[in-house]
């Protein structure tokens, strides 16, 4: 690994929400109300977010280990579906272990805010707040693959 | 800063789109194609990206010196717009100088993704692709605060 070249990042808050391991879809992403604990530092920084009905989160999967990318994974952990690229998933097995969710703010109390949607264990280092626009973030014209349609759903015959 | 809680990225990949310096919105977002050229260790993760009409492009603003961070900013650069605190735009001079674009994949060549519509410069490090899932990337209810209904747009009049 060329040392010159690596970034370094501090997180700028924690999600605190209670859960302790990783749910099975969909019901954490649907249901789960979390907190994003910001930084009392940074919490001038988070004045306006209130305007946006949703934001993104980017957060770091602290519980994977480093060296574990795995290039070939099964979407969702379903082994009925085909292997395809991590990159083409959402996989929390990363070179750089980022995870990237938008979400409903439900409310801002200073430093704190509750979302919901956010697919982050208790205690997940939080690095970026963004807000999701709706010039940029919504493309009504996205299309993806058949196994990626509506996952919430399909995914259900799992539980 | 506490160096314990330090996260440490390494680029997957770099932009490739001969921009050298940060254009005006829109003509930008909306025209440029650019090249990103993933490390070739790193190619195979890429299979099946290409049954996504839009990736997710995290990267980072190599250009933004450290601890430049300005907790309120005009939107956009546009004084005439209230400061609003910068976690609720998507200003550069963040803590965590991560930058996150939805854009257009256009093809897939092994290791190089053309994609249409990412506001980065050249040479730009890439840190993760993700697929742009219509479950969860794609919120058609959401809202946004007056400012930031069409930038894309109403930033024209600066041209």
């Amino acid at each position: 690994m060329d040392q010159s070249r690596m970034i370094t990042l501090t997180p700028i808050g924690f999600v605190k929400n209670g859960v302790k391991q990783t749910p099975k879809w969909p019901d954490w992403q649907l249901e789960t109300v979390s907190e994003i604990i910001v930084e009392p530092k940074w919490a001038e920084g988070l004045e306006g977010l209130e305007g946006f009905s949703h934001i993104i989160v980017l957060f770091w999967f602290h519980r994977i280990a480093d060296g574990d990318v795995i290039l070939k994974v099964h979407p969702m952990h379903r082994e009925d579906l085909p292997v395809t690229g991590l990159f083409a998933t959402r996989s929390p097995n990363r070179p750089n272990r980022i995870g990237e969710t938008a979400v409903r703010l439900i409310e801002r109390r200073g430093n704190i805010l509750r979302v919901k949607g956010l697919d982050a264990l208790d205690g997940t280092p939080v690095l970026d707040i963004k807000p999701y626009l709706t010039s940029g973030d919504l493309i009504r014209e996205a299309t993806v693959p058949p196994w990626a349609i509506e996952p919430k759903h399909t995914d259900m015959k799992h539980d």
